[in-house]
């Protein structure tokens, strides 16, 4: 038998049940965050009425399990039977009907909040609980602390600085969203950028928020727009220029998919010097960035995919194997939580075994700085192993597959600046 | 020999040098149009100051050429040396610094102005110039008449009505941004629909504007993401109901290229219902739209493609033979105007003939309503043959390779709603 993997989910969530964050927010927020939750209590009657069947039947049957979203003991015995040596922690577990999520909204949607103050109270007592969380089985956790960034960038260096000390916490989110405030292209982020590049903190978006001002409750506009949107800081921190400044800075994109990297890996490399369209524009970029944007993948732009599609499966080597992580979005309803292993058994049985080594737990390993060696004990204990995925062990993978993937390097006549 | 394309290039712009728009405009605009011609001037000279070569170049080289913006006979003897047939008409003839623009730049950028008087006034000084340059072989044109719609939804019905009764106006713009104006979702905007549809004038966006105050003059940013702001309104009708409301409806994305439309074809048509993921999501879509969003394109989304990539043509079964428009961007520089020939022939020599023939033709007529049976004794005195094109005239087409092309509807199990 060859050895199990360690599957590190590159997407998970977590959060108190609601009203439990009362104990972690700073006493002079009380009032606001009691006239919060009423409403966010009447929210949940809203969808209660509209879908009671389904809500009622996916909280019954997962009761237990759900309660991992705060509860670090229950999270390790969800993960043990769901195969998952570790797993990312990000803010609001409850997708159904709201009711896990930090004060004032500070999760997904925390672009939205207007008052910087409250943007801070709600991310802080979700970070308090975290650390809380996350300092139990801290080998088996990256928690991702809150940044509301665009609200004040001052105070998001000191939240930062905070969350670099707390152990099991590995990373930080910022809005998706700055809205009317300055873009992330803007200089008044530098210092952030510096600072979690000094703490090893990688920096998330998550999806969810999206101007939904403009879709008129038209669902399918969203669905057409949210992956945008949750990608978008990406290249406006590549084409500013952070990751010349900031070699170090990782930038993850959570939840958005992966597919459109490979489109964007295309353009942008093209944009850079390839073809005839767009050589007056080529001039004015060389000087801004060293290296191929394609190149940017898997040193310091990452996607934690979730449950990838075939599809995703199958680009992998234009995605790159450096650069995708997968994950089972516990807990939330559209992952594979609790079926993980029937999941990864039907996606992955024709996929190399040293490739799916790098999609569920070797990059995340890489970014959020696992301990492979406290962790594949674990995956020994609870894993499941190639043949368990119904895998060809003796199928071989192509080491040089990925850089073979780029065939817009040679439609275009250009060179890789990487050796 | 086989007979000659009819080419019909999908993206041509058209212009007057700029203080010539002084006798299209309404007296009353007469003082603003001197100040804003003054500025445009002035930007040209600072242009000519960092790249003075590239310019003088481009239009010594090209002078006569240039003319082709519009002097009718000029344009005609160009298309003719160019091999095509006729062309799509769009505003703003100087992409290099915009001295063919109309009055206060009311073509490309037209949703960056402020004041919807002036926007209406640019707009019908242009068409005016418009109607009269497609009334001399209009056989050959389909003029793009400006409509700023979202500055006034009710003007813009009676702007689309008078252009519906100009010959050789085949088609109206409207603004790729609304900015802080209603979403094109938005139900103001219902009778322009109506009327356009009425009046079989395809609705088209075109590349160029962006939210520029959140790039901070970083060239990249603007790059990676133009194509989306134009191609942005597209799934905006789509997911409101637009072309289930108005089935004759055509919306024309024009130079955002074509690539997107695979992933988004993919994509949306997998939250109609495919997969686990989407499931909570697709219940909600069912009733609004009543056919697979893949099925929208080639009935009612098109691409104007432009000159397009050798991806996107390896690409033209997953976009739809029905879907996407070659366009040389006559007379902007980064088209294939004056060497379409070598273009052509670069790109297609091993594409089939019947493909061929839709790709640089057949869907503009079908859009556009040119008449073929016009076209093609101009196409057979100054067209290109296959031959001239490299092109191996036994290459069979596969007729059912669009239909095969979607590999996602085996991969979801989606059922196609077209027999």
């Amino acid at each position: 038998m060859t050895s199990r993997y360690v599957i590190i989910s590159a997407d998970g969530h977590c959060g108190l049940p609601l009203r439990d964050y009362a104990a972690y927010l700073d006493p002079g927020f009380r009032q606001q965050f009691d006239d919060w939750a009423t409403e966010k209590e009447a929210q949940r009657q809203l969808k209660l009425e509209s879908n009671f069947e389904y809500i009622m039947g996916w909280e019954t049957s997962n009761a237990e399990g759900l309660r991992g979203a705060y509860d670090p003991v229950t999270r390790d015995k969800e993960l043990d039977a769901d195969g998952v040596s570790a797993d990312v922690l990000f803010a609001d577990a409850d997708a159904v009907t709201g009711m896990g999520s930090p004060p004032f909204d500070a999760g997904l949607a925390a672009g939205m909040i207007v008052d910087a103050d409250l943007a801070f109270a709600g991310a802080r007592a979700h970070n308090r609980f975290l650390a809380e969380l996350c300092s139990v089985s801290p080998e088996r956790r990256a928690g991702i602390a809150l940044i509301p960034l665009c609200h004040d960038p001052v105070r998001a260096v000191e939240e930062a600085e905070w969350a670099a000390e707390q152990p099991g916490i590995r990373g930080v989110m910022i809005p998706t969203m700055w809205r009317d405030r300055p873009p992330y292209s803007s200089e008044v982020y530098e210092p952030f950028w510096a600072a979690c590049a000094a703490a090893n903190l990688p920096v998330h978006t998550h999806s969810g928020e999206a101007p939904h001002e403009d879709y008129n409750d038209h669902l399918g506009i969203y669905l057409a727009e949210v992956v945008w949107w949750a990608a978008r800081p990406s290249w406006h921190l590549l084409f500013s220029g952070a990751f010349e400044r900031h070699p170090n800075l990782k930038f993850v994109v959570t939840e958005a998919a992966a597919y459109w990297i490979a489109d964007a890996k295309w353009k942008w490399d093209q944009y850079m010097g390839g073809g005839h369209t767009t050589k007056k524009m080529a001039a004015l970029l060389q000087g801004k960035i060293s290296k191929l944007p394609s190149e940017y993948f898997g040193t310091n732009i990452f996607a934690g995919a979730s449950t990838m599609s075939k599809e995703e499966l199958r680009r992998r080597h234009v995605l790159g194997l450096d650069a995708v992580m997968w994950g089972t979005d516990y807990p939330h309803p559209e992952g594979s939580w609790p079926n993980t292993a029937a999941k990864l058994k039907k996606d992955f049985f024709d996929i190399p075994v040293a490739e799916t080594e790098m999609i569920v737990g070797g990059v995340a390993a890489n970014v959020y700085g696992f301990d492979l060696a406290e962790l594949q004990p674990i995956a020994n204990r609870i894993g499941f192993s190639p043949e368990d995925l119904g895998q060809d062990v003796s199928l071989e993978a192509n080491p040089h597959a990925d850089a073979e993937a780029k065939w817009w390097l040679s439609d275009y006549g250009i060179t890789p600046t990487r050796k």
